[in-house]
């Protein structure tokens, strides 16, 4: 019986390529899925569905905001587990021995070319067709604006969080101060910058490799989860976060 | 009769991957190749050897230093008259329709179609691989050190230039400037930091791209080409050039 294949890669998924907005969705935490090759990571079905696999309704956010602002919208196809696209290949958070409170028994002492493979077979991949999708709309035009979308748990080392969206930059905050001024204004919610996480705690590393190098305006967006637990609270929120996004675009945008 | 194929992609070349030490070369200029599907340009054979189209003898010299210091090395098959690597697609420079006071009657009036097929054949083939190289390091370690490797003309638009070793930075000064340190001291050339060109000209593109985001050392080297003009002269100035950019290295890592 032949072995797993080992050069199957997993590029992201591009969705609404031909949208007419400029706004470009980023979901790097968009699935749980765990291919194959790499069995359960030794986790039980209740870790491979909870928030340390993946950001539970950040996809269905992104759609609804995608339908809502003609935005494209560009999503990994796998578990941050397996390879976290929003880390660089140096860091322990890429393939995590340990997530929250939770050891990740598949990634413990992983050799260097285990290491590299997942690499070249995820985040690589990932990359190369966001880069691509960037490189295109900057050749036709409009420049595209990054938004990242994230959720995060409400409960974090036991301790519950009282923010419930948070806006996050890395060095260029013209965007995120935007949202964050619309998003205070109507999006009715508890609101701040940089919270529950910052550029401080590495996690603005796709901002850093695809918004930077460009010039482009970029932000990073964090929904609490239980916000977003359901379709319709999806579709709610979109509803509601639409507007802001799109009144924060056209003031910098004109 | 078929036509010329339109999906062949030009990916950048990658040499001594197996090289020991942490130096990562880099060559955006180093080819006049102008593949078959887009002919001359419109370019006599003189000019299609001139410096519009390439950085003459920047090659060799990368190759002399990649021996002397165990380092990798990467460059572009292709002129930079049919896409310049270190440009975005929206920079003028990227597909330019004049260069120096030369025009460049192929890349006249290209339409939206005909960019977006060079940014897909040349300048995404180049970065991926130049990323894939560096996220193998990054993983396998140590992180490396990007040294980009150009030479410019010693008259620019009928002005002769004095400078003859001239040391670019980004946003990252570091190594840039314990280069230009130990080039002043012992290469005894007319040393210049961010000349001929500087950030500000946006000839750091490679380097926001590609070694900013992981925070990486970084540099880009420009040679008078008269002093690189031959094989024996490149051999000689990768003599005088390694050991200023060991050293340099040597200094920021210990």
């Amino acid at each position: 019986m032949p072995g797993p294949a080992q050069n199957e890669t997993f590029p992201a998924i591009v969705e609404a390529q031909g949208a007419p907005g400029p706004v470009l969705l980023v979901c790097e935490h968009a699935s749980n899925a765990i291919p194959a090759e790499y069995g359960t990571l030794g986790l039980g079905e209740d870790l491979r569905q909870a928030h340390i696999a993946w950001d539970p309704g950040a996809l269905g956010l992104a759609r609804g905001l995608a339908r809502r602002l003609g935005a494209g919208l560009v999503h990994a196809p796998v578990s941050r587990l397996v390879y976290d696209c929003n880390r660089p290949p140096d860091a322990a958070g890429a393939m995590a021995e340990r997530s929250e409170m939770h050891p990740v028994p598949g990634n413990a002492g992983l050799t260097a070319a285990a290491r590299a493979r997942r690499v070249a077979a995820v985040y690589l991949p990932f990359h190369d067709a966001l880069h691509a999708e960037i490189a295109r709309r900057l050749t036709l035009g409009p420049a595209p604006v990054i938004v990242t979308i994230h959720s995060f748990t409400p409960v974090w080392f036991g301790v519950p969080r009282a923010v419930e969206f948070g806006v996050i930059h890395d060095a260029d905050p013209r965007l995120a101060e935007a949202v964050l001024g619309e998003a205070r204004a109507t999006l009715g919610l508890t609101c701040e910058m940089n919270a529950p996480y910052s550029a401080a705690d590495d996690v603005t590393h796709t901002l850093k490799l695809q918004a930077l190098p460009y010039g482009l305006l970029n932000v990073m967006l964090e929904l609490r989860n239980d916000l977003i637990a359901t379709e319709a609270a999806q579709e709610d929120m979109a509803d509601r976060l639409a507007p802001v996004l799109a009144r924060a675009v056209a003031r910098l945008r004109g």
